[in-house]
């Protein structure tokens, strides 16, 4: 039943009884910085570079879409021509689909949240990393499962004989979210036998995998198929258009099996109707131009450079100890501090001494209390050019130097 | 737990174990409309009339979000300003509230998945009357709540009478989902009295109050002001602009405590992110050109002729023992027929014989096999024009003299 629960801060507001669930809500990492005073120079937020967005061809794409007829504003089907456009890309990934396959979303963070209502029931075993992408755990979190955690090698990705033995362990039926290219926030990729053991334990119906791939088109030095690859249909892949074109659009899609559309459509129309939306239409007319695949190549030449600035000043002023991740995709570093070093401390310092911002791990950790987390950042690099790159990590440097 | 279900139709295809809840999700009536064949001519869907969407200003706006920097493609806060604008919007609607209090959404059907997942708990106690808007019941469905409802007068609108036994009744804490205006199926407002009884019910800490008012904009005959009006606090109001605007936008916007906004964010962050989308920026330049009003102006004077027309040719063509609404907002008149017609079986000689769609009243009946339903027809009249109205109504009357 419903719990009686203040929201209010004063007494004189009314008492609005929310669902027991949402009772622990607080206000998350992400959204504080979004909505907080801005830093000068920020390496929190997995930001696309703004300098980068294809802005003309997007404005041509709209009035393309505008003068095309009535329809552009106006309710309708799922574009089923968007859905081709998409097949085209997943082949780009290395996975062969069909149309009937692509589900479209308002973003991954939407796909997410549709695969929680389809997947998930009061006390489902789900399986995550120690450390994952938060926006995954508030998908879920409506539908109050049951969460176990494995740890993660920082080279070769999660501990799959950690999530074989829990298989073991006879918890039943479990859904694994997995982010394997680019990982949120560990900055590594799977190794390529750990990704095929991951399918091998789809494949015998231990587990329903929910891969994230937001930046799987983001790949700096080789391109790994995901694992939807080697495992077709116990594999529910997530992607997007908003770190390849635009985050604001909100067009994403699900690759799934033909035999789960009708209940997500149903779970897409309570959440926000499953309706062609103008950003569909516009994103559907860009890919008619066929400069995406161009623009992602200038997307990674970009973001590799970043990439390898960041390493390299990383090298330069991190204290003896530390480990970091060198990410052969996606937009994030993750760096562990050795003791005596506190993240929390050294984001709080960061931003009031030099106006520097980045996510300390405890923002990621889902254990409460995990050791790591504090000796732990994320540090974005799609969205920083490379003199603020450069500047930015030599100010942190200068504190980490000041340590006491 | 998860229950092994099978949703494939082939042995060959992987049995994907999905939710309980999400296990008895057919095809939804509005889903199988927007998908199937096109009849030649539709009453059925809620569709805005397009020849009258401002396609020119949204072009116009579209270009100068894009033309206003790199922010436009980017993610961000939700825009502040739109919230302005939206109190103002609020104040032609006769409600006085501040930006605070404003909560953007994807549209009203994401505003009432929202406040599904804040308000509602396994077993929480939903009340809504017995032709309601199927898309609430989507909204409420994943979180399993206990539904009760009452009948509704289709002159004033809901029972209250009813509704305050039923509160009498030691129920516990309950939401109530009302459609004052424009009422979706039944096209009818609720009465003054009655308006001020529901929001004494509201003040006493009886009930919250989810009040849908996409159609609060389009009012034909006079401006009533929704219950949000007479009870600030425990009356949450979602309101649209897919009616008054472009459905394929995507914006709508909550009217509710700031107390509950924490809340909301971290909830629509784990749906779709609580971010800028482009379809916002865009919104709030075509208000900046303050032309929202005359265009609003515009539609009712058009849909009222529409509505004026299908009123007059329903009393032409409806068999002796008929009654029909007289809706004074909204989009949709609703028509029982006497014994012994049957709206299912009319639709389907409708859409045979003459092309023409309509929904029946079983799509929105929340009890299972009640009997109004299956006499009845929900008719759109924003939709279509003058002569097709007169047309197809004539053609249908022509199957309803033809009974048999």
């Amino acid at each position: 039943m419903v719990e009686e629960r203040a929201l209010s801060s004063s007494s004189t507001k009314p008492v609005i009884p929310i669902a027991p669930w949402a009772a622990g809500i607080r206000v998350s990492a992400l959204q504080e910085m979004l909505s907080n005073s801005r830093p000068v120079l920020s390496f929190a937020l997995g930001l696309p570079a703004p300098e980068l967005f294809p802005t003309g061809e997007i404005g041509q794409a709209t009035s393309a879409v505008l003068g095309d007829g009535k329809a552009a504003l106006q309710y309708g089907p799922p574009s089923e021509e968007l859905r081709e456009h998409i097949v085209e890309i997943m082949r780009w990934r290395g996975v062969s689909c069909y149309a009937s396959e692509i589900f479209l979303t308002s973003g991954a963070q939407q796909g997410l949240s549709l695969l929680a209502k389809l997947l998930i029931g009061p006390g489902s075993s789900v399986i995550c990393e120690n450390f994952a992408y938060t926006g995954f755990l508030q998908a879920i979190e409506p539908m109050t499962p049951k969460i176990r955690t494995v740890e993660t090698d920082l080279s070769t990705g999660i501990d799959v004989g950690a999530l074989e033995s829990l298989l073991l362990s006879n918890i039943g039926l479990s859904v694994l979210y997995i982010n394997p290219d680019g990982h949120n926030p560990l900055g590594l990729s799977v190794g390529p036998d750990k990704r095929l053991r991951l399918a091998n334990l789809a494949s015998a119906g231990s587990l329903t995998i929910v891969e994230d791939d937001p930046y799987g088109l983001l790949q700096y030095d080789k391109l790994a198929p995901p694992v939807k690859a080697l495992e077709p249909h116990r594999v529910l892949y997530v992607g997007s258009f908003s770190k390849i074109l635009s985050p604001a659009l909100r067009v994403g899609w699900l690759v799934v099996p033909e035999s789960l559309h009708l209940a997500l459509a149903n779970i897409k129309e309570g959440s926000d109707l499953n309706t062609a939306t103008f950003s569909q239409r516009v994103v559907c007319k860009y890919l008619t131009y066929g400069t995406l695949r161009k623009h992602i190549c200038n997307l990674t030449n970009v973001y590799r450079r970043r990439r390898d600035l960041m390493l390299c000043t990383l090298a330069r002023i991190l204290p003896p100890g530390s480990q970091w991740t060198s990410p052969s995709g996606g937009v994030f570093v993750w760096v562990e501090l050795p003791e005596p070093y506190d993240a929390v401390l050294l984001l709080e310092r960061a931003l009031t001494e030099q106006g520097i911002a980045f996510f300390p791990g405890t923002a990621f950790s889902v254990r409460i209390g995990y050791e790591r987390a504090r000796r732990s950042l994320r540090l974005n690099f799609s969205h920083c050019t490379e003199d603020q790159i450069e500047d930015g990590l030599t100010r942190i440097g200068r504190i980490l130097s000041d340590w006491s």
